[in-house]
C-alpha cells in the first residue's frame, strides 16, 4: 500500500475504528467504465460522519452555544475499485481534537474486508452569526472521545 | 414518434416553447452503458423551471401572500439517447393554469435539433403554514402567461 | 388522495405489491427547504427496479437473445414530503406486459406506513444492434409474472 | 488564508492557472442550510479536469499504448461558502509530472473573484490488463505541459 500522509502505521490506524455504517453502492453511481465514480466516496463519508455525530448527540444540537461545525477540507485515497452492488462498511473516527476543530478519519472496506478507501477531513466549529471559529466545549470533546 | 398523453400535435406543442437554457451533460451523469442515466433529465427540467420562474420574478418571491409552489407530479419521455458532452437546449413553458396549480411542460433538444426528452409536471401553490392549496393570484397568473 | 391516471382503485393497486427494498434518505438529497428534492424518488425507483430485475434473474442476462430493456418513460406523484433520515420502503411490481414492453409500478411508504410516492414507467426491450423493439420471450414473461 | 500543504505561495500558485471552465451551481446541489454541499466541488473538479484533458487531446485517446489514467487521490479545501446561482470559474493545471503519474491542481473563483475552493489530486496511468502503473510517454508529457 502506498504512503498516505495521514496514516503512520496502517495497522494501528485501522484498529482505531469501531463505528461504521453499511453503504450499498447505487447503480446511478457507476460511470461508463462500470466503476463507482470518484465523487461518491465523499457522499459515503458524509453519511458515515452524520450517523457518527448523531450517535454522539452532537448532530442537530439546537441549544449548542458552541457554534455549528463546517467542513474545512476533505480528502480521499482510492485503494481499490468499487463496483455496483458492492456492500461497503464505512468507518469513521475522531483522530484529533484541537481548540476549535477536529480531524475525522474515514475507511471503507468491501465485502471481502479489503480497504477500498481511506480519507480524512477537518471540521471547524464556527459562530453562526460571525462565521468565526469558536472553541469546542469540554462537553462536546467528551462526547466525541467516548463514542 | 410514439403517442404521448400530454401532447396532441407535436408540431403545435413544440412551437409553443421559447424560453430555454443550455445544459451541458456532465461526465458523472453517464452510466456504465455510456448513456446519460434516467434520473438526470429531471435535474435538467428543474434547472430550466427555476430559471424560468426567476425570469418571471416568481422565484424567491418572499412577500408572496399566495403561498409557495411545490411539485405535485413529474414525468419524462425518453425519445433519444443522450451522451456525455452533448449540448442540450432545455425548453420550458406554462401549458395550463388552474385555480391553485399550473402545468409546466418541458422539451430537450440535442445539438442536432433532435428531440431527446419531453416532459411535464404540475406545481401546486400551498400555504406554508397549513400545507393546503391556495388560489393563484391574478398577478402571478399574468406574470406566468406573459413570460 | 388525488386522482392518479395509472391507479384505478388505490386499495387494489396497493395490495398488488410485495417486492420492496429499504431506502435510507441521504443528507445530500435534502434541499434548502429541508425536504428531499424532487429528483431522488427516481433514484429510489431505479434501485428498486434493479433489485427486482435481479430477483427475477433478468438483470445482467448476458445470453439473452431478446434484447436489452431501456426506459421509455417515467413518472412520479409526490403525496407526502420526505425528510432526511426517513426510512422508506420502496415497492415495485409489473403492472402490465405487452408484446415488446412492460409497465412497472412503484410505491414508497415512510416509517409510519404512509404513502409518500407513487409512480410508473415503461421499459421497452430493444435489439442492441438495431435499436428496434424486440418481442419479449415467453421465458422472460414467465419470470416477470412469477416473482 | 490558512495553511494549505500543497500551496507554498498562494500568489505564485494562483498565477500558474490559465485553463478554466464556467460552472453554474445547480439548485439540487444546495443542502438544507442553503449552501452548496461538500460533495459538489469534486464534481466541478472532475468536469474541469475532463475538459482540460480533452483540450490536450489526451481524453478518449483510444490508441494509447500508455494505459489509462485513474484517480489515486483527491482533496479539496473549502475557503468560502458557495451559494445557489453562483457562477464559478473552475481552473485546472498540471502541477507536477512524475514517472507514472501526474499531480493536478484546482481552484474555483466566484463571480467576485474570490477563491472559494482549492484542491489537488494525483492521476496514475495504469495498464488496462494488468492494472499496474505504466510510464507516461514523452508525447503525453509534452501535451500536458504545453496546454
Amino acid at each position: 500500500m502506498r504512503n498516505i500522509p495521514y496514516i503512520e502505521s496502517m495497522e494501528d490506524w485501522q484498529s482505531g475504528f469501531s463505528f461504521h455504517i453499511p453503504v450499498k453502492v447505487r447503480f446511478s453511481e457507476t460511470d461508463m467504465f462500470g466503476h463507482v465514480n470518484n465523487v461518491s466516496p465523499f457522499i459515503y463519508f458524509e453519511e458515515a460522519r452524520i450517523e457518527f455525530m448523531k450517535s454522539t448527540g452532537l448532530f442537530d444540537d439546537k441549544n449548542s452555544s458552541t457554534g455549528m461545525p463546517i467542513v474545512a477540507d476533505l480528502q480521499c485515497d482510492y485503494h481499490k475499485q468499487i463496483y455496483f452492488d458492492d456492500n461497503l462498511k464505512v468507518y469513521v473516527k475522531v483522530d484529533h481534537i484541537g481548540k476549535t476543530s477536529l480531524d475525522i478519519h474515514y475507511m471503507a472496506l468491501n465485502q471481502n474486508g479489503e480497504i477500498c478507501l481511506t480519507g480524512r477531513g477537518r471540521m471547524v466549529y464556527i459562530d453562526k452569526e460571525s462565521g468565526k471559529p469558536v472553541p469546542l466545549s469540554e462537553s462536546i470533546k467528551e462526547k466525541l472521545l467516548t463514542t
